[in-house]
């Protein structure tokens, strides 16, 4: 008998990751293609046909696709298309769920990727029996999926949970939306990087930063340095949780979720950033608030949550 | 033959409004009591209920009454209790809708009154239509209800929904609620007065404030004073645009409301407050949601809409 799987589909700027999942989550194929070297989404949508059409005859058609999950930047759940993404060559209105639809027979769904990292976290992860919960992946930027009564927050247009882009500085730092003082500036592999290299200008500290340059710096050295002690490394690991955990008491005071759920390469920093997130957080809380809402890595914080999360939205779809 | 109706209740630290409302949002009836008069919440409903039941018997019981609704500060709609609201007689834990069911004999709900508002303006306001709105209610405090996918959200623990106690202000202005610089610690009808008493203190333009107490002062006077010209009047109700309209713009980010009602005595200003508010939103949105947010005063801005509401929200119980 074949299984019954479906297509989930990460769309980065750099590197597309797909993968064939079950219902149960399992992943039984995955692999990935350059996004950029696809100036057309069509052509884009032909070639991961190829290379699916490829798999499953492989495998003797073992596996039945019954559809198809999309995690893209500025992707619109509600019209199927990605709009004006600033990070993809494919520019204005693509109506990419269409676009695969025709091309592979089946259903397509689509939405952002931290909107498929909640929706994951809820079908294969540790929100299974959480009807308000909140999700952040810490990435280049800051992306978050909100949910509200078991359902995702997607909003009058489709584009809700935009909290990279709460401003927490007024006239803080650039960023790429334009603004000025946006949350994913300071909280992001991007923003702890601006940080420290702001502490090596208002702090003397010696640091293995200081013989380092901007653009050689990721966020992994900074976890590392603070393993070893590095000042910097500490110092901006506490601003980083003291902004986030600060704004997250804003978004507490919104929605009030149960947990909040960090998932992304900073996530991976462990107490380095979730201990003063936590502090700062409940220092910022609402009494009301108090004591009662925990901050967690995702359960799936070392599986691909977008490929898992575009899938488990088509399943939800067919659910 | 009789008429359905349902008695809502808008409970505040001083007065408690009532009415007798049927389906169509038409009031049939309405009073108030003074609540810090009753220490026990037992005598509270004892006393409305001697009230209600002495009208029902006077109109020879042509109004059935079908249930109750309240909105009361702190009031949670999931246990039906209110929970340590500051502002009452009412220490601790009220089991408030329980009381008034075993009173009345009829079902109760409860909600927070600004919640209460969301829901009036969604069954006999201008959000009739929409999936997602947002209320603010511009009182002595800041109260919200935000609506999504066509519910209110009440969070994981019935307290959702507190932005008069996001943080506007590092080490701002101190909020009743122990925090500091909490957003309706400058925009509510206690917050512009604190910005007119500041701006004395750092402009040196005549105005009619600097013969008045901060006592004395309401909010009313702000809005006279405006109209006549005073420097200190405007610019009170810029700053207080400006602090607001930036503030929604961070809500706009979390759940992409269609449009944003004003409710209350502040919103009673008119384009004072509104055109500021409108102005910083749109230059502090995301471009992607730039020019398609209203912000409006509620339909029912000269009405008792907590009342309103809260007889709606036992409407929507049983609809």
């Amino acid at each position: 008998m074949s299984i019954e799987v479906v297509l989930g589909i990460d769309i980065g700027g750099t590197y597309t990751k797909f993968g064939i999942v079950d219902r149960d989550g399992s992943l039984h194929y995955e692999d990935d293609i350059e996004t950029d070297k696809y100036k057309d989404p069509g052509q884009f949508a032909f070639a991961l046909h190829e290379i699916i059409h490829h798999h499953l005859s492989e495998n003797n058609n073992d596996f039945d696709l019954k559809g198809i999950g999309i995690g893209a930047p500025n992707g619109n759940y509600y019209t199927g298309n990605i709009e004006q993404a600033p990070n993809l060559l494919w520019k204005g209105i693509i109506t990419l769920s269409d676009i695969f639809e025709k091309k592979f027979g089946v259903p397509a769904v689509l939405t952002n990727d931290a909107n498929a990292a909640a929706i994951g976290e809820m079908v294969f992860g540790d929100a299974k029996d959480l009807k308000n919960f909140l999700m952040i992946t810490l990435g280049t930027g800051l992306g978050s999926g909100l949910v509200v009564n078991g359902q995702l927050v997607y909003g009058h247009d489709g584009f809700a949970g935009e909290l990279g882009h709460v401003c927490v500085r007024q006239n803080g730092r650039k960023c790429g939306c334009g603004k000025r003082g946006c949350l994913e500036t300071y909280v992001s592999a991007t923003g702890i990087k601006r940080t420290v290299f702001e502490l090596l200008a208002t702090e003397t500290d010696a640091s293995v930063f200081r013989d380092m340059t901007f653009s050689d710096l990721d966020s992994k050295q900074i976890t590392e340095a603070a393993e070893k002690g590095d000042p910097i490394a500490i110092k901006a690991f506490n601003i980083t949780g003291e902004i986030l955990g600060k704004s997250l008491a804003d978004t507490v005071a919104h929605i009030s979720p149960a947990k909040i759920f960090l998932f992304g390469g900073l996530a991976l920093a462990g107490k380095w950033i979730f201990e003063p997130t936590k502090k700062h957080m409940e220092n910022s809380l609402l009494p009301i608030f108090s004591n009662k809402i925990d901050i967690l890595p995702s359960a799936l914080l070392h599986k691909n949550i977008a490929v898992l999360g575009a899938a488990a939205l088509m399943w939800n779809e067919s659910a």
